[in-house]
């Protein structure tokens, strides 16, 4: 299935896409798509419903983010070994973990706004895995049941805020509007194999990012097990899994965003996305 | 006032201390202490209330995180001087920002679970900011309104995941239960000046941080401005600014916690804490 939220931000209505790609609304057998919906009972209810019974949605509405209520947005750095090398890094021996603020998370093709000052914003397409039930020192043979589905994220990130301005990652990676998510929570049972999905993201009609998850050093299923020994993946956790090669930063020389600017970005089977750029004055 | 959040956990009903000492119910004015009901108008109107009109509570219930549905959970890091010398580090130029995930809150005197293996969980007593109306851009002259209160928090950090894991600290920091909050959030009228404030924390009644807010090098007004240029602090977040010297980490030789262990720890005007410590086996 793929599973989205529709409408107004902070009012967004549950749907999905059906086979002919038609947006149908759920709102009669689900309050929301969020992490109080996405257990694997809750999916299989929903896998059960006749699709075709379900009301049309004929406008072509806001998407919003595809899970709401996010709890934890939690993100894998430098998984991608040929992104490691663009940034000066190395692969390190386990997944580097760091946190994007919860309120960054916007809807799909929603503005995308560069802070004040802003001079090094950049993008990056990831895989994100949605958490569909309660996760604590889970092995890696039984983490998959708890991942609801994956969805497309742009990991925008201020670089100088992220690694010139003190303290660690976050404070470059949690700006309003940094957090695209969407536009589908595509079920996992429909996601034959998330560590070999292409994945691409353009500026400006210009290809920076074409990779594809299947050279991810740390896979989804080894990355829910290794999170849960520290910490309770909830319901509604999103994980952002890292980016391939093809960074602003990482180009020579260097490319950052700036007002007036369009990404456009996508995972196989997992949708796209679609970015204005503003610049806040 | 003194704003608490009491009974199970999950299921807190709002309340207050009076000027006795006595627990009284909220209930019928306020649906929780949350974002949603501690901007500056909520606050004016509990403060409106004739506080002997409020049902006793009889019995010594358990008390949640002072405040609930917390959206980010920002911490400074080396923001005491003396306890930036005591770890090897320099107070550096501008605030560090690093991020606790929301799932480690837990209430004052809930206990504290060490995770599977965990050898160097150690101790931060911290004041804490709750915001109270959203901010952004905020000048450093108008950013006070935008605090509802204060609490305490103690900034539970395993050493090894924050420093020796690879990534960011946010490995160590937002480990279940590592975040305990309140028992109260003093609303910012009853704090007179937060930034001289005295503040210690006794591990098994042995007094490790003995210290003051008088020594914070970034004070509240202005990490809530320095903030706000990054992203919107929302109603309900809190911000934990900063542990004095005394650390576990800062001990020669090194102290870390263990099961069995009890922690003590209060800042002046806002309350005590109590955990007993439990290592996961």
């Amino acid at each position: 299935m793929r599973l989205v939220r529709y409408g107004d931000a902070g009012s967004e209505r549950p749907g999905l896409i059906d086979d002919d790609g038609v947006l149908r609304d759920l709102s009669a057998h689900v309050a929301d798509i969020d992490g109080a919906h996405i257990g694997p009972e809750s999916i299989a209810k929903l896998a059960a419903i006749d699709t075709g019974s379900l009301p049309k949605v004929d406008r072509s509405p806001r998407l919003g983010p595809c899970v709401g209520g996010v709890g934890k947005f939690l993100c894998i750095g430098l998984n991608y070994s040929d992104h490691a090398a663009e940034t000066g890094a190395t692969v390190p021996p386990e997944p580097v973990l760091f946190t994007k603020a919860t309120s960054a998370i916007i809807g799909p093709d929603d503005t995308v706004r560069l802070p004040r000052g802003s001079k090094k914003s950049d993008w990056e397409v990831e895989l994100g895995i949605v958490i569909g039930s309660a996760a604590k020192y889970v092995d890696e043979a039984d983490a998959e049941r708890h991942i609801a589905g994956y969805c497309v994220i742009n990991d925008i990130s201020e670089r100088e805020y992220q690694l010139e301005r003190h303290g660690t990652w976050d404070k470059g990676k949690g700006c309003d509007t940094f957090g695209p998510i969407g536009p589908w929570l595509v079920t996992r049972d429909d996601v034959t194999d998330p560590a070999n999905l292409s994945m691409w993201l353009d500026v400006n009609g210009k290809r920076y990012q074409d990779g594809s998850t299947a050279t991810m050093v740390y896979k989804p299923a080894f990355l829910v097990s290794y999170l849960s020994q520290f910490m309770t993946l909830h319901p509604g956790d999103v994980i952002s899994t890292g980016t391939p090669p093809g960074v602003g930063m990482g180009q020579s020389p260097q490319v950052f965003l700036k007002d007036g600017d369009v990404m456009t970005l996508g995972i196989e089977g997992l949708g796209e996305q679609r970015q204005a750029v503003v610049a806040d004055r």
